[in-house]
Order: structure tokens, then C-alpha cells, then sequence
């Protein structure tokens, strides 16, 4: 059942899910440790999204470390399109003089990070950018993948459901337009079943991504008028609906940006549909309490807990 | 078997790891993606390790993302230690007109991500750096931790063995002085014992860790002579061994920074012994071969393959 409105009840779910040893504070909104509970409920819901892929379909399972290399990253336009949820990753490549040049600015409390220079390295913002890179070139034929990814959003906020480093496993799709548009749906269709067997009400709306800026409003209101992105959403405060999964159509766009064409010589398409293992898990959590052990047995056996 | 000496080795066993779907390049040295056959021999591991806990023990469980907030950082003594292995998060907080300004250093080839500001977020280097600041304050008694945690070092090589971003799994001790150099011990043993058992020749020697600069030299003749750090090796080139897991004690270093005390009002010792998961899991391919369904049954018994 849902926990309340506003930030009162943000503070409570996450005092609820720290008490019951799902969630560890860091000092940091959004950096949180995970307890083995709430770890098997993810591993469990990672084998119910296998079980979901049709037998008679290949599928290639990739599993992706929390960074991707500078040039892939800026592909993806993410930099121009939301550039308040990036990280980029800065290291120390000075000698003993640097160092102790560095040391000292720390000593003296100022920002010693401003003597780091960029390593080249990016934050993964989303599982799917890590994809796409390794089918740059022609496709002889449409590829299915199942990728797995720590991913990283810079909005720290109290409420346990926005997370800065979380897990997002996908289901990503690239090729012809309508083997696009058919996987999102059928996954989104997938993720609705999933949840409601699991007992969980969820609904799937239109809706956008955060893009940055006023241009970045522009092209939110033509992502939702051309429906490409859907979200299932459920209820975890009165307030307000949160999402715990969504799918992406991305027609061309990353066809395009790494240069991945079909066999005719046209663009590929691409779609993907994500879970947020954390926000899914918690919303479980909420629905049949923190106890995972007390969980009706037909949710825990689908879970294989 | 070893695959050889010098660089050609390294690039070999690379190959011999992407032609059998265990490691796909990202661009950026150190930064893989992996395989499901991969990731399954990671789990097996994983679940050896929690069996070879005492019954009578009890363990805390933890796992961890990426990313540790700076305060718990720079308790570590890390940016003094190893300022060459460290990352750091920035990111972007301004406004329209400065994202414009972002955009047109990009578009004329300039440094962009000088333009971005800390976070405050650092990546986690240690698995167990994650676990000290929990235990802040008086410990009632010892306590023994189970942390998993990705970790990231700036050391982009060629060498597969050598990663950017990877995984270790630690056991972690904190309490009496006798209880950290016992535990150390008795997981150096238990990890001796468990790759023995998977037909991985292994030895143990001291070591010491890649502390910067003149001053860093010192540290680790103190460090190898007081023998606080153990390495456990094996055989993955001709010219050199490879360590694939290590046992620290770290006397009072951590009780003293995390302020952590023992009931007598003494500060806590610890310990932590910790396993290099993908340069175990590479070591076993190398010795058992890149088929992990044609490996010895024992093996893929004891890891539940």
C-alpha cells in the first residue's frame, strides 16, 4: 500500500527499508548498499525477465561495468540532451610535485578535485549505450539483446525511488522499423504481466524523457506527441505515480549516430525496454512487505525465492 | 596453461577471451563487457565463497554501487595513498546558458568536461571501503562482513588481468587485533584451499600496494616487511604471476579514520581478504579452457555450473 505524500513520506520508505535491512545509507542521497534480500528479489526478477524471451528467438546477453569510454558516450547525444544527470570521470596523472601540489590544496580545504583532468571515462547513464557500439557497422540480420548495467543519473534527492547509481537490465532491439516498434510493445505488454502476477497494480502511460533546457522541452513534447517512450508506472506514494519500468522507440537515432545499417544499406531502428531492478524491488517491497520471507508463495515462487 | 610472455600475450589471451563471448571490447582499455558463461562462473564463485563461511558465524551481507561520497573517501587516505588510481564524478549544475557554453567547447574541439564541477561522488576503489563508515562508533562486538562491490583503478592496460572497472568480493572483519590477523589468515587458507580444489596452481607471497611516489615507496617496504598484505597468485603468463586475490590487515588504520572502537574504549582493528572475481574467473578459462561446459564435472560442480 502506498506510504503517504510529500517528503514525509519519501523519509518514511526509506527509514522502512533501512530498518528492515534492504537499504543502507552512504551519506550521499542516492548511493545506497543493498541487503541480501533485496539482492535475491533482483536476481529473481533478472530470471523472471528470461523466462519472458520467446524460446524460438535468439538472444545475446551482455553484462556492462558502470563505465563507458568517452567516445561512445558522446554518440549517444546525451551531453547536449541532458547534461544535469552526466558523470565524467577525473583522475590524477601528475608526478610528486602534482601531487603534493594537490595534497596541499586539500589541506587547505579547497577543491582538490579542480586539479583532476578527465580520464576519458564516462558514468553509463543508460544499460542500452552500451549496446550499440558493438554492432556498429552492417547487420546481416535484426540482433536481440539482453544487457545488464549499473547506471548513473546525477539527481540526488531524499526519496528511495531516484536513485544516482542503480541497475537497469534491458531487453534492446536493433533493426528493421517495425521489429522495433513490435519489441517495445511486446515488452512493455511482458512487464505489465510480469507485475500484475507478482501482484503489483501498474498502469503504462506516454510519457518523456528529462531533456535539458528550454530546447530540451521542445523535444520532450515531441517524444510524448509521437508516443516513443511508455511508462509502467505504480503506486507507491499517494501523490504522485512512479515509474518502474519503461520502453523506448528510438527509430534511427542511434542507427544513425553509430553507424549501423541493414542490409539494404538503410538505418537501422532500435528500441529497448528497461526494468529499474531497484525501484521494481522496492515497489514489491511496499506492495507485500518488507519481510521478503512473509511474500504470498505464488510471488516468491515466480521469483524462485 | 600459460599463455606465453611480453605484450603478444596479453593481446592472445584478449583475443582468445572475445572469440569465445567472455569479453567484448568497449574502446577503452580495462573496460569490458562480458559474456553469460562469463558471469556464471562469477556467480559460482560467489556462492564457494559464502559456503566456506563457519556455521556458527554469523556474516552480514552486503552489497554496494559504484560510488562512495567523498567524506567516506578521503577517510581512507586514498587521494594521499594512491592519487594515480583514483576517480572522480563531475558533473554538470549550470544553466542554459552555460550548457550553450559547454556545447561550443565541445563543437570547437576543446576540453568540455573542464567545464563541469565535482560532484562529490568518488568511485569506490575497495570493496571494503564501503563497509568501514557503517560501522562508525562503538562496536558492541566484532563483526565479520560479506561486501560485494564494483571498484575502479586508473590503470588502462592492454593486459586483461589488469581492469579499470572491476568486481571484488570480500570478507571483512572488525574487532579485536588477535581476530583481525586470524580472520586474514583463515580466508587466505580458505582461498588457497578453494582454488586448489578448482585445479588452479596457486601460491601465496607478501606484497604490497602501488602506494605513489617517493614517499609511497617507504609505505611499501613498511607494509611487505611488516607483512600486513598477502597476495594469492598463479600462473596466467610465463614472465610474471597474477595475483587473483589478497589478504590485508590493516592494524588500526581504519578504527582510527572511521572512528571505530572496541567496548574497553581501544580502537577496532580490521582486516579483509578479497577476490579479484573476473581475474579468478579468466584464471579458471585459462586453465580449464574458454569452454566453460567442457570443464572438469568437480569444477563445475563446486561452482554450481
Amino acid at each position: 500500500m502506498p506510504v503517504g505524500s510529500g517528503e514525509q513520506a519519501r523519509v518514511e520508505l526509506a527509514k522502512q527499508l533501512e530498518q528492515a535491512g534492504h537499504q543502507s545509507p552512504s551519506g550521499s542521497h542516492g548511493i545506497y548498499g543493498r541487503g541480501a534480500d533485496f539482492e535475491a528479489v533482483i536476481d529473481g526478477l533478472a530470471k523472471a525477465l528470461v523466462a519472458l524471451e520467446k524460446p524460438d528467438e535468439t538472444v545475446q546477453r551482455m553484462f556492462f561495468p558502470p563505465l563507458e569510454p568517452r567516445a561512445a558516450y558522446l554518440k549517444t547525444d546525451y551531453l547536449a540532451s541532458f547534461p544535469q544527470l552526466t558523470g565524467a570521470v577525473d583522475t590524477f596523472t601528475g608526478n610528486d610535485k602534482d601531487h603534493k601540489a594537490l595534497l596541499k590544496v586539500y589541506e587547505e580545504g579547497g577543491e582538490w578535485a579542480d586539479t583532476l583532468v578527465p580520464s576519458g571515462l564516462m558514468m553509463v547513464p543508460a544499460t542500452c549505450h552500451n549496446v550499440y557500439p558493438r554492432y556498429a557497422g552492417e547487420l546481416p540480420e535484426p540482433v536481440r539483446v539482453e544487457a545488464r548495467s549499473w547506471c548513473f543519473r546525477h539527481e540526488p534527492e531524499v526519496d528511495p525511488m531516484r536513485m544516482v547509481c542503480f541497475r537497469i537490465y534491458e531487453q534492446v532491439y536493433i533493426g528493421t522499423a517495425d521489429g522495433a516498434q513490435e519489441h517495445r510493445d511486446v515488452w512493455m505488454n511482458n512487464y505489465v504481466a510480469l507485475f500484475k502476477d507478482l501482484g503489483l497494480g501498474v498502469t503504462t502511460d506516454v510519457a518523456n524523457d528529462p531533456f535539458f533546457g528550454r530546447a530540451g522541452r521542445m523535444l520532450a513534447v515531441g517524444q510524448k506527441s509521437e508516443a516513443l517512450k511508455f511508462e509502467v508506472l505504480t503506486d507507491i506514494y499517494d501523490d504522485k505515480q512512479t515509474a518502474i519500468a519503461s520502453g523506448n522507440a528510438h527509430r534511427t537515432h542511434f542507427g544513425e549516430n553509430f553507424g549501423i545499417t541493414l542490409p539494404d544499406g538503410s538505418l537501422a531502428h532500435s528500441s529497448c525496454a528497461g526494468m529499474g531492478m531497484e525501484r521494481a524491488t522496492i515497489a514489491l517491497l511496499v506492495r507485500h512487505g518488507m519481510d521478503v520471507s512473509a511474500w504470498p508463495a505464488d510471488v516468491k515462487d515466480r521469483l524462485g525465492l
